[in-house]
């Protein structure tokens, strides 16, 4: 375990006990305000700290002297494309530097005034430059779900879902951060008694997911091993990869999933590492039929996250709608990395793989709308007295996502976003 | 037609007759020599012109004096978000400064040796970053024949095919110049007679394809109508979308293609201006059924712009497997563009939206070895006496494109990539 993981460290700053944020997690993350302009933070309990003025204060000069211009980026890209070497020597000193006996900023006020924020004073702005978005399927029950549902309960599997994990390019450019209002998307839907109309979706739905960031690139044709793989990953975020099923049902068949995505995916503001989330490591699931060779791998490679989503009307409160956990993942991401590299295909850094809806084996664990309904069937009941099969407009979709080890919580924030009324 | 497509006009930099690029293309690439670091170039005949020497030199003082930033990039994006009125102003004004008439540059030799190099002394870079790339799949005859070899020849369309262009998202960062090397991909296929097995592809394909290059943006949320869609068209491109059908063909339902394509795309390294092309507008398909109200137009929304696919083994000519059209859509680029933001998904410049492969109505004219050999029941006899199914290692694939309008030849120069075995 790292220093920064310690659980016994804390910090001069305050953390709340229910905090995503003790001194242990150090994410990262890209902020404004009024004064200063986008640059990159970390945050402990809820005080965002400005690593750009860190740095020109000098405080990471023994690790790299240049690190003030990766800090003073809009994207955390060029903080990720240091290596992990730099990035850990970050997190390990960032740790350091807000530990309750270090003096070095804790009794120096007017720096403190130049480097911390309170959450609410700043704009998280999207973190990462997302070049290729791909989104992967590797929950078991989902796909069961969802096979169960659209095809056959007895071969809910298709046949290459044991075999590989597979997943579809998506769309970068709409990936927006937490807070992000969306507009309900339209398009064409076909009734079942006749030809296609145009309007907007009638059936908006969340998809609950993580994404790995990729933070190291590799040259176009280099194939990453399932041993190397979590190296090429800097760390995770929540994801609502926002899915319209009426557009996703006409238009999938053969090439798959495109504007039923391609309106919007909601990403949590800040990117949590690899090493932060080093406690929460679990045991996989059996794979039976064997993978091939290059998907075997060994070790504890996935995580035990527990993931929810609360749906909150306009003038209501949120109401959790689904309590899932990410480990339950029958692809890890060691493998999607692994298979997505096989053919040569090169990753740049700020590419984001996302894992596909994460199901659990309960009702209450299922992690989409269309699951929970039952398509629609078993409406969920609201504290209002409404009810939802779906996304209604002015409802907000609240994701959230922490783990629990040694008494220490290491969270992700949310990822939410409203659903505005089509244009 | 802009004064920049008079046929009449000629230039004192020589031509061939069978030059793609004569003094009314001026089409945008980005090349660097071992002087000079990358830039954006336009070329005439065999010379290509450095643009960036060009606006340092003040001949773009009168459109806008920043010019020589924006031609001092790696890539053609930061020119092409200028704006349609700036860009069609330097394409008519390289129009002027190359034209016969003209003394400027003409008469000023030591102004000349700044500016001006051979293709052969100099190395064309992939000219635009592309951020998101979109693949169609809009030729009737090769949808018509994919369904008929892999489905059912009665009902070869899938249902939704007339109503809507289908598209996918690919992926971006495996885009590479012409002339770039492409090791065969590896990965997952699967025997009629037995469990999945892992090794190179046995089905090397081309695709014959074009794609388009945006070159302004839109927000999320907005969508862009038929009428607007040419005015966010920069230009056009050879591409070929490579693809492993025996990968493809395990792994592609129900998300579409994934590492059958990503491996790599070779596009050509000059972009043709829409501008450049109006003399080759045509008439589009009959639309039958009729397509929803946003999918309308009017007008020549189609090209026609002759292509050709040769083969040229490691010791062998070029031989020529198809002659095709761009002609050959049913859904034109228009179409696609608003079909792709009426979701409200957003569009960056540099974005790319390919074609799908361009398929002809005769076996002459498939786009992809796929069709022309019938899934490999068809040989191609090559004129060293082997045959072809599919690409065999060492072949180097090549496409060109070009039209002929009152005898001025506009073309795309190549799209070539020679295929080396897997790694």
């Amino acid at each position: 375990m790292l220093p920064a993981n310690d659980p016994s460290l804390s910090s001069w700053i305050n953390v709340d006990s229910d905090s995503d944020f003790p001194i242990q997690n150090i994410p990262f993350g890209v902020f404004q305000t009024e004064k200063k302009s986008a640059r990159v933070a970390t945050i402990i309990g809820d005080t965002v700290i400005d690593l750009a003025a860190l740095a020109q204060l000098g405080y990471f000069n023994e690790i790299d002297s240049n690190l003030e211009s990766s800090f003073s980026q809009s994207y955390i890209n060029q903080f990720m494309g240091l290596g992990k070497k730099i990035t850990n020597a970050v997190r390990n000193r960032i740790s350091n530097i807000f530990e309750k006996n270090n003096p070095e900023l804790r009794d120096n006020k007017e720096q403190q005034a130049q480097v911390l924020s309170k959450i609410h004073e700043v704009e998280m702005l999207l973190p990462v430059q997302v070049g290729d978005y791909t989104d992967f399927y590797s929950s078991r029950e989902h796909a069961t779900n969802v096979g169960t549902m659209f095809r056959d309960p007895e071969n809910a599997l298709l046949p290459n879902w044991l075999h590989l994990p597979v997943g579809y390019h998506g769309r970068a450019s709409s990936i927006v951060v937490s807070g992000t209002n969306i507009h309900r998307p339209k398009g064409q839907q076909k009734p079942n008694d006749g030809p296609p109309v145009f309007g907007p979706s009638r059936l908006l739905d969340f998809e609950l997911e993580m994404a790995f960031v990729v933070g190291q690139p590799t040259k176009l044709g280099q194939s990453i091993s399932t041993a190397e793989a979590e190296d090429y990953i800097f760390g995770i975020t929540l994801f609502n990869d926002w899915s319209a099923r009426d557009i996703q049902k006409w238009e999938y068949i053969p090439l798959g999933p495109f504007l039923a995505k391609s309106f919007a995916s909601t990403m949590s503001p800040w990117i949590v590492t690899l090493e932060a989330l080093e406690p929460f490591r679990t045991e996989g699931y059996d794979q039976d039929p064997e993978v091939l060779p290059y998907l075997k791998y060994s070790g504890k490679k996935n995580y035990d996250i527990k993931l929810e989503v609360a749906i909150q009307p306009e003038d209501g409160q949120p109401h959790v709608v689904c309590k899932s956990n990410f480990k339950h993942m029958y692809w890890t991401m060691a493998q999607q990395l692994t298979h997505h590299t096989v053919n040569g295909c090169n990753v740049n850094v700020g590419d984001m793989c996302a894992s596909g809806t994460i199901s659990g084996p309960t009702p209450d664990s299922y992690g989409s709308m269309l699951e929970i309904s039952w398509r629609g069937t078993k409406p969920v009941a609201m504290p209002d007295g409404s009810e939802r099969k779906f996304i209604n407009d002015k409802d907000t979709v609240i994701m959230r996502g922490w783990g629990i080890a040694n008494g220490v919580r290491i969270g992700f924030g949310e990822a939410s976003g409203k659903v505005l009324p089509a244009l």
